[in-house]
């Protein structure tokens, strides 16, 4: 049994997070902390009302450390690296859902997120938290920088194919589609229920934060250099991210070989599910659980391979996978507290 | 050809009149203006990208003056009066779309908008904007007070009963169901789309202002003291309005002579659709126009009456009201623009 | 370890049970049947890939009681008393989710249903499976009635107030909104996403077949005679139900008494939550779990009380509660599988 | 005064046309027809209660041809084939807004509609309703092939370029995502509802029957042939089509060069509108209007060209652009009646 804390339980993944770690066998929630919200945890999140007689509190580094073996960090950017230097000193393991960590740079990081990175040691040492291609680095971790959502879907969808036939790769085009609760938990008269109701639109056209992220490890894993061409969309759901990913090859790919080789790549993976060819997959089948569906297609000449790749942003896109992270970190069954 | 100015173009309501207005034949929208959102037109709305060149900018009495004949206010309440006075002065004729002059009292305003009313004498002067009701008095206002969304079809549904059977009736109990747009535009947690969509609830239970106004212009046209209890819930659609009301009466009242008096009523009128027995009406039949669809039913024992009435909050709940008694007071064609 | 099978895998409750079945520790699931659906169960719901083997073929009882302790009938009214008998016959333990069991008589049946019943001796032998009423019961019976959605969230709250006022009462309107799973999983025109999305509108006013089912339990239980005014409506969400239920007393009841007899009532309950004064249900805090929330409130006077309740139409309103039934029925711990 | 029917009206093309033509000017309904609807039009559709007494029969050419100058085809595609030579031979003019006329070979119709094509001769001579492109053929038509949703919103996404530097052009890719309304108003699972509302998924990926019309027309108009990667996805929103398009080319494009041209190209069209630089087109802005808004966008290397065209599947889709056409052939004002 071990003990967790939650700092950031006021937003989407926090919450969800707060739902996995009540009910998962292996761990106590121990201590939960917000920025503006506070008073008791059922009141924030009257679904877990009966669960929990927690507080919520504004973050104590103390009283983090007094209370807790183990800190996911559920806050914006740039507040994540204030907290975990702090954490991390205390003897906590850390995984942070932001984005502060994920960059290994922080150039790179200044550049997508626009704000300086105070903590350029713990950028260097971070793991990456994707257990398909980490799993081994995650188990002996103590700080993750756990995946975007977009680049979640978009590693998974692309890695078997980039790792196999890197040179014969031309282009590649991703084209995402989000829900809603991808762009937190705020008030935004963009985001409120009337604007994008019966609506529908593309952002941050191929200018998406998130990519860096996809070409540092599709590149690093494939060991060849990639560019990605994302083009975001939001899309009238609560949840679920669904990319549609062209991949124009210099060589003839025949759809069979390509699904075997898919196949075969996640074979003993718990989270990946390669659909039957002909099936599409759809996002009702990855709500609320922590799967990855993927299908395969390709034009006539088997030069353009249509990859199409869903997931629950809020669970394999974030607080899912962060439960997986912990499973892994701690030996615990990897999918413990996520069926 | 008239000069209207509108006051608050950048809520829905404001935005609705716009449209409205700017395809209106004898209409020339000559003035605009907004608190916070300045700059061209079609910026703000783009949908009217090409029907205008007109730039918002921050409310002047003066400009409004010197450019319009004809004024609509789309602002919010306690805003309304403040400008109201000096537009009014200025001889312009105004159409105030907020609650600040529905009342008829100040201590009634004081008591449910929880404001002083600045403006004593205007609030008796006002002429409540229900074309239905009062279209001899609003041929010759100079300032009216549009009806609320809820009480526009709460009124049109329940006036010809409880003008014809005002002792018979012991209850009145109104269970309202309103689109999103109803809560106006402006960034709140509580309105983002993730909040709203998938979800419903009740809010202010037997506690909302347009009680008042309700029973207000029930008792005034049915010379009978009326209490309503009323509860609202929120919607997951944009627009729309659909009340259930019931209404126990002491008496016998056979469902055809129900329908007959209601078909009477409104026989003339042309925004007010009596349903044929056994048909129940429903958002989609009134979205984006300016009718009220209103629906009959009665229990075995005649006793217990339903109506269920329909408007688009945004058209015969406000902007389109407007324009109808816009109409009205300039002798126009009381369709003209509105279908 | 029991054994069970499900009769009607591809509506949308049997594929709600099958999902709570699979992960259910004490159950195997070891048939499952229906009509027109046929082949592996994991391309009918992909979401439980990984989960079964099962392949769904025509019903066939010999079948059933070979491989089952125990039987859910997911299935329509009419089919369920088709294969019931047999099932009993056979030793099974029947769960049956339509209504064919729950009036207690042929006579209301043939009314309200439209068909002549089939199966006399057991519509009088079954048990209403609402375990806050019939606990004791259920954990003897052979056959349970799984309640309708509507009548779950409208007695269990309405009992506490007439069990204890009775008398006092003097009628009672259940204003019910319901998501469109209710309506069951069937090609229908008036079910397309188009008819239904930014739609809203009543049907079966006065007249819908779950009030003889309310009246009866109401009675029942509180042994006075009730009638219900019911009006339901279509609401454009997957899934839950919210009943605003009005109840006129003849004396004053203040609302913290109300809250009290509640809070009591169900303090030992593990699936009804009182919520504290001021606060409203909202569908959100019941998606996907088997919770039944409850709001009070009363207007100035106290004799009219506003009760609202919400509830997951697929879950204490059809699968969830089934499988509360089961767990009683076999001695395991109530909640199992159902958090 | 022209005397127009429509063959179809119980679809939701047939409908809005009907809303559309019969606020028309200069235009007077004056027969409607469908093969399984039949009755009052205003119980059809109520929201045109009010509007005409006309009843809806099955069709029937010499009635047709007796009280019609003018016919608007809105059937499914192999029945519009069956009744356009006899009303040709008749005298009408004929708008069909299937597929039946589009393809100009009987060939490719046979591939991509699986059904051989019974009217050799008009496929031939039917001219393609794309104002943009063909308005000199359509003013002397008698037979207008109306263009389907997806090819409208690509060609005029892709003409300004293509007609410019064909030769540039290495690869197009459209991922599409349409409105629920674009599958049709009929009874079927995949498109109720729950099955919809809160999921996303694509279909019929590079293998859709528009892709031959887009490639058609795109390649006579630019003079080269074009192959088309085309994957659709279905939105859970109403109405509404976004194309997020990608043109690799083979040279440095500037973005402003490319605005440029994109601008003037349409300087005179009164229903396509270039958005500024930086804007990106949302639904929400052509909903229930004629409008085709695209917005332009580039990578860093200007050799990636992503072009977002959106237009109301129903409106500039189907109904509006058949009016649209119907304007054109009877030298009426081209907007008339479309706004």
């Amino acid at each position: 049994m071990i003990k967790t804390g939650i700092v950031g339980i006021s937003g989407y993944s926090g919450g969800i997070l707060l739902e996995i770690l009540l009910k998962h066998p292996q761990v106590r929630v121990t201590y939960v902390s917000a920025n503006n919200t506070h008073g008791k945890v059922d009141t924030i999140w009257p679904q877990v009302a009966g669960y929990t007689n927690l507080t919520c509190e504004k973050f104590d580094v103390k009283k983090a450390a007094k209370h807790c073996d183990f800190i996911f960090l559920a806050v914006p950017h740039t507040i994540a690296m204030q907290v975990t230097p702090g954490l991390l000193k205390a003897g906590l393991r850390v995984i942070d859902l932001s984005g502060d960590y994920r960059l290994n740079s922080i150039q790179q990081y200044k550049k997508w997120y626009g704000a300086a990175h105070t903590d350029a040691k713990n950028i260097k040492k971070a793991v990456y938290g994707l257990p398909e291609l980490y799993r081994e680095n995650i188990k002996k971790a103590n700080l993750i920088a756990n995946p975007g959502c977009y680049p979640t879907a978009a590693l998974l969808g692309l890695i078997p194919l980039t790792s196999t036939h890197a040179t014969a790769i031309q282009s590649i085009i991703i084209d995402a589609k989000s829900g809603v609760t991808g762009a937190g938990r705020k008030a935004k008269l963009q985001l409120n229920f009337s604007e994008i109701n019966e609506n529908f639109k593309a952002y941050k056209v191929l200018n998406h934060q998130h990519v860096p992220e996809m070409e540092l490890y599709l590149s690093k894993i494939s060991k060849e250099k990639f560019t990605i061409n994302f083009v975001p969309h939001l899309l009238p759901v609560n949840r679920g991210i669904l990319e549609t990913i062209y991949v124009q090859v210099n060589k003839c790919l025949p759809l069979k070989d390509i699904h075997k080789i898919y196949t075969r790549f996640y074979k003993t993976e718990p989270f990946v599910r390669i659909l039957p060819l002909g099936q599409q997959p759809e996002l009702n089948n990855v709500t609320k659980n922590n799967y990855c569906d993927i299908g395969l297609a390709t034009d006539a000449t088997n030069q353009l391979l249509v990859i199409t790749s869903v997931i629950d942003n809020l669970m394999k896109g974030a607080a899912g996978q962060a439960v997986q992270n912990m499973n892994i970190m701690c030996g615990f069954d990897e999918k413990e507290g996520l069926h």
